[in-house]
């Protein structure tokens, strides 16, 4: 029988508003509350506070337990936090009233790898409720790990893999300059690094377990580097200023090492304007196997419109799954979804 | 508990000896038994008969229906056939015995295009015995299809498809040269278009019906078009000689039109020696929607390996798929197994 999903959203900052106006335009779906944590949103009309021009009578709140005391809903749409363990307790609230969950924490695209303790938590607790529990988006999610196992699909051997995602910062806001060091001197990006405030790429070490865990991988070690890109030239944003010897972004690599021999290499190098030195943005995955494999995808699959459509187009999918948390290898081949949402659960 | 799995092989040509090679290789998992059509391979030792060196006390029968009376098996890899109204009796008598089937005939990627009947009857019968039943390749089956699908999965728009798959057939022998006409006049080839001995590629109905279906949009017609590739220089291979102003191979399209628009394109020209007129082989796609992306794998994913490759790396997922005639886009995102086969077999 046709009917409406219907969505709760948690989260409205950059990626929750995406959501909101993407979900606003499909078929057979409707937001049906949102969740913001800024007091000064609490008590705004969802279309109002998105400049849609009109109301959409979706009041925004602050108070997450009373939504979810009173308000049913097919799936939350989770985007408050990269990390588990800020994640648990706001999807353990959705999973106690029977509500799947797809979150675009990078943490949750693989919790077993961090906190094992809370996945088995939030597998219980989602299998107990009869509900399933997603974490996805474009990376991690997508570009680095589940694009690079499916083409391993055609390969009878795989030796190694290296991939990488070049993007640029360049539209992005305050809060990614100062995590990626964007600006920052020599020094202050050592600094940063090591007081934990550069922060590069999140889901590394999620990205790199997953594809060792399907591969029948056993590794060793996973390592990180995390080095300045260190500008030739003169690069300039709106919210960054780079001088020649100066950062511009931070080149973050993972590597997945089994028996002393580096099988798994992943880069992110992220900063602003990488054109200005002639470096194209892309995503770039080579598997050494048979048959190998060369991959390009130019310009890189834009990040943040990536992260919102997986994330919308799996939603039918796990609410049709059977229950617990899964994961993006558990999941049926993806695809976009053009048509009315509702027409596609199953029961 | 760990176990081996069973396979049966039915089809010894080029395909069937190339899986049969891959197979000895894995972990988990042993060939038990070996059907061939041409008589001059029964009755020997499929070691022999593959130039293995060894035997494998695996005698090679061309008497089918005694085999599947005898043997127990997990599974049949099916490799004899482009057409599902060939494939069918062989596939029913593997049903019929409780064996699930994955097949690499073209057709059966997406039987219910051109063979509804036979596809339901099929969906049936594997219902009743509690067995799956799934056609895939590297095309049908990858590249032109499932591949397109998921990169699609990262989109909230999608308003056009264009892809191809750009390959160099100088290592085929003399079959494929004659169904792509390479090495004919221009007058032959039309001939042959014709009169059904050039035949292009077999898969695009299924392809371009796949993609439709998935993204809901509703095709008034697929067109397709078979070109002759004129080539400008002379062209030479161990089977195939080409003197410019002759064909040098076959530019199969296909068209996919909703409401008078062309929204998907497919080409896959295939030719001996493209790289002499500058061409490179590869697979391209390019979707045009929010966001776009422009993918390229370069060269090509060979076809024969790859076929092999998913045929065999698809074999768990289907023993322990729900029963039915199932698609690519039913199974989970595929991946290489690269570890042992019976450990991922759930019961």
């Amino acid at each position: 029988m046709k009917r409406n999903i219907k969505v709760i959203l948690w989260g409205l900052g950059n990626m929750g508003s995406m959501m909101a106006k993407a979900l606003l335009k499909k078929e057979g779906i409707e937001i049906v509350g949102a969740i913001a944590k800024r007091e000064e949103k609490g008590g705004k009309d969802l279309g109002k506070l998105l400049n849609f021009g009109k109301e959409l009578k979706i009041k925004v709140t602050n108070d997450a337990k009373s939504l979810f005391e009173t308000l049913k809903a097919d799936i939350l749409l989770h985007c408050t936090t990269s990390f588990v363990k800020q994640a648990y307790n706001q999807i353990k609230l959705a999973l106690e009233k029977k509500i799947n969950v797809i979150t675009i924490s990078e943490e949750m695209y693989n919790p077993w790898v961090k906190n094992p303790g809370l996945a088995e938590e939030i597998d219980n607790l989602a299998k107990m409720n009869g509900v399933t529990v997603l974490g996805t988006g474009i990376n991690p999610g997508f570009v680095l790990d589940t694009l690079i196992l499916t083409l391993t699909g055609v390969c009878l051997e795989v030796d190694e893999i290296k991939a990488s995602r070049i993007n640029d910062l360049s539209p992005y806001g305050p809060t990614v300059m100062r995590t990626q060091g964007v600006g920052t001197t020599i020094e202050e990006f050592e600094k940063g690094i090591s007081d934990g405030t550069i922060v590069g790429h999140i889901g590394f070490l999620e990205s790199v377990s997953t594809i060792a865990k399907y591969l029948g991988w056993k590794l060793n070690e996973i390592k990180q580097t995390r080095e300045p890109i260190i500008s030739n030239v003169l690069r300039k944003t709106q919210h960054a200023l780079v001088k020649p010897g100066m950062v511009a972004g931070c080149n973050h690599k993972a590597y997945g090492i089994e028996n002393g021999k580096v099988v798994i290499t992943l880069e992110h190098p992220q900063q602003i304007l990488p054109e200005l030195e002639g470096i194209k943005t892309g995503d770039y995955i080579s598997i050494k196997g048979k048959p190998e494999i060369n991959l390009s995808i130019k310009p890189e699959i834009q990040g943040g419109i990536g992260t919102v459509a997986i994330a919308i187009n799996m939603i039918p999918q796990v609410i049709n799954s059977e229950s617990g948390l899964k994961s993006m290898m558990d999941m049926q081949f993806c695809h976009a979804v053009l048509s009315d949402f509702g027409e596609l659960i199953k029961n």
